[in-house]
C-alpha cells in the first residue's frame, strides 16, 4: 500500500476509499519551490488538480532511484499541467478522470448559451441597478438554428443531444472523428461550421492546433440570420480551455456587432484580471466553474480513487493516459 | 375593414398584414386618462399587449351605441390587463395569441433553472468586480433530480421534456390536468409535489386560487435532498406571473438556507424598485422578458394579425376567449 500526497484537494468519500485501502493520505498543498526541492519525493503516489503543476523538473524532483512518486492522479480532464513525457520516461503511470464531469460541463455550456441569447447576467445587473431594462433585453430563441460544435468528443455529444431537444440543427467539425452521428452532421474544416453556424460551441483541447482558432478572421464567416430566417446575430460559448478563442478579436467583434454575445468560461490567463473582456455588455463569464459541482467532484474523486487502488493492487489501473 | 389601434407596438409584418387586408392601423399610445376621457371609441379594434389596462371603465368609455370597439387583442398571453366580463356585456370579442410564446418562455425557464443551480449571474457579477470566486460557486446538477411544476399547461409540457433531456424526473401538479402524461407524474396536491422535488418551476395563472401558494409553508416542504442522493439545496424558478410566490417568505428561505436559489423574471409590483430580493446573493432576476424575444414578438404579431382579419370577414376569428 502507498503514501499519497493530495496537493489540491479531493471529495471526502474519495479520501475515505483510499484509507480503507489502507493506503496512507496527506491532503496537504505543495508549493513549486518545495516540489522542485523534492518534497514530493517521500511519497510513491500524488492526486492533484489543476493548481499543482507537475512539468519537468518537478517531476525529476519527485523521483529518486527507484522509490519516490511511480502514481500521478489528475482528479479532472486537463493535463496541461503534467509533462507526460516525462512522467513516462520515469516509468510513472499518469490518470485522469475524463468522463466523471462531463454531464456537469454539457449543464454549464448550455445554461451559458441561454443566458447569451436571453441576456440573463445583463437582466439581472440592471435588475440590482434599479434599471427595468425590458425593451433593451429583447432576446432570440435557440430552437430553431445551427448549433455549430468545435470537436465532437464526450462533452460535445452530451451539448449536441440536450441541444437537438430545444430543436436546434446540430453541426459539428473534429479531424479525429470521421464518422456521422445520430442527427449530427460532420463538416472537413473548421471554416464550413462557422460559415452556416450562428451559435457555436467550443470543445476541443487547447493545442498548437487549437491556439487562437477562433479569430477574426473565424468570427467574421459567421451568418447573424439564423436557419429559421430570425436576425438572432452570432453567439460563441467556450467552457473548454483559454486560449483557442483569441478574446481581443472577440472584443472587436462585440464591438462591432458581428457578434452578438459572448460566454466563457475559461480564459488565456486565470484568474482573470483587467480584461477587456469586462468592458463588454455582451459578454458574461464564469470563474472555470464547468465541473465545479458537487456531483462531478464526487465523481472525480471516487474515480481516481479507484484508478489509484487498482494500481496499487493489480500493477496497473483499469485506465491511464500513458 | 376596420379603424384600428395598436398601442403597445407590434411586429412590422403584423402591421403589413392588417395594412394588406384593407384596415387602417394607427400605432400611438393611449394614457388611462385619455382612455377614459373615450379616446379608443373612434376605433373598431384595439390591439394591446400589457402596458395598457382595460378594466371596466376604460372598456365603457370605448365603446358608444353600437360604435367604438368591437375587438380586443391582447398581443401576448395574460389577460388579466382586460375585464373580460365587461367586454363580454358590450358584446365585444378578446382574443390573445397563448400559443406563440411558449417556445421561448420554456428556454427562458430552462436558462434562469441552469442560471441558478450553477450561480451563473453571481459568477458574472464577482467576475466583473476582478473577483475570481471560483471556490464559493461550487453548483449542483439537474440531471438526476426532481424537477416540481405548478400547473401543467403548453409551458410547462416544453419544460418538463427538455427537464427530461437532462435526466430530470418531472413531477406536476394541475387541477385541471387529471391523465398521467408521457413519464410525467401527476399529484394530487401541490403540497406532494414540493414535498419531493428539489427544483420547482411555476407555470400556473394568478387567480385566488394561487395567490401566494408559494409561501413559507409550503417552502418548509422541500426536501433538499436530491433523488441521487446529492445535497443540493431547494431551487424554485417563475417566468408565470407575479404574486404567486410570496417574495418575503422567499426572501426569509433565501436568507435562513432553506432555499438556494430563487430566479424570477415576474414580479408582485412591476417594474421591480427597491426589493428585498435585491439583498439576496442567490437570487436572481430578468424584468419580464420571457416572451421578449424576436421570434415570439413574430408569431405573436401575425397570429394576432389574422385573428382580427377572419374577425372582420368572418364576423368572428377562429380562436377567441370570450
Amino acid at each position: 500500500m502507498g503514501r499519497v500526497a493530495v496537493t489540491d484537494g479531493m471529495s471526502p468519500d474519495a479520501i475515505s476509499m483510499l484509507e480503507k485501502a489502507g493506503h496512507e493520505v496527506i491532503i496537504e498543498h505543495h508549493d513549486d519551490d518545495r516540489i522542485l526541492e523534492g518534497s514530493l519525493s517521500r511519497f510513491d503516489a500524488v492526486i492533484i488538480r489543476s493548481a499543482t503543476k507537475l512539468y519537468a523538473n518537478q517531476i525529476k524532483a519527485s523521483v529518486k532511484g527507484k522509490g519516490g512518486v511511480k502514481f500521478i492522479g489528475r482528479a479532472g480532464v486537463g493535463v496541461d499541467n503534467i509533462d507526460l513525457d516525462t512522467a513516462t520516461k520515469h516509468g510513472i503511470v499518469v490518470c485522469n478522470t475524463p468522463g466523471a464531469s462531463t454531464k456537469s460541463v454539457v449543464e454549464l455550456t448550455i445554461g451559458h448559451l441561454l443566458a447569451s441569447t436571453r441576456h440573463i447576467a445583463t437582466a439581472d445587473r440592471t435588475l440590482r441597478k434599479g434599471e427595468w431594462a425590458k425593451k433593451r433585453l429583447r432576446g432570440s430563441e435557440i430552437g430553431g438554428k445551427r448549433l455549430g460544435l468545435v470537436g465532437f468528443g464526450r462533452i460535445s455529444r452530451g451539448v449536441a443531444r440536450i441541444a437537438s431537444a430545444f430543436g436546434m440543427e446540430i453541426h459539428a467539425f473534429d479531424p479525429y472523428v470521421k464518422a456521422d452521428n445520430e442527427g449530427v452532421i460532420m463538416h472537413n474544416t473548421v471554416e464550413e461550421v462557422f460559415k452556416i453556424c450562428t451559435h457555436i460551441s467550443i470543445h476541443c483541447n487547447l493545442t498548437e492546433e487549437t491556439r487562437n482558432l477562433v479569430n477574426s478572421d473565424m468570427i467574421s464567416l459567421m451568418p447573424g440570420i439564423g436557419l429559421d430566417g430570425t436576425k438572432c446575430g452570432n453567439h460563441i460559448v467556450s467552457c473548454a480551455r483559454g486560449g483557442i478563442i483569441d478574446e481581443k478579436a472577440a472584443c472587436e467583434a462585440l464591438e462591432s456587432g458581428k457578434l452578438s454575445s459572448l460566454a466563457l468560461d475559461v480564459f488565456d490567463i486565470e484568474p482573470l484580471g483587467d480584461s477587456l473582456l469586462l468592458e463588454q455588455e455582451n459578454f458574461h463569464g464564469s470563474p472555470h466553474i464547468a465541473a465545479s459541482t458537487l456531483e462531478a467532484q464526487d465523481r472525480i474523486g471516487t474515480e481516481m480513487a479507484s484508478l489509484l487502488i487498482e494500481f496499487f493492487e493489480d500493477g496497473k489501473p483499469s485506465y491511464s493516459i500513458n
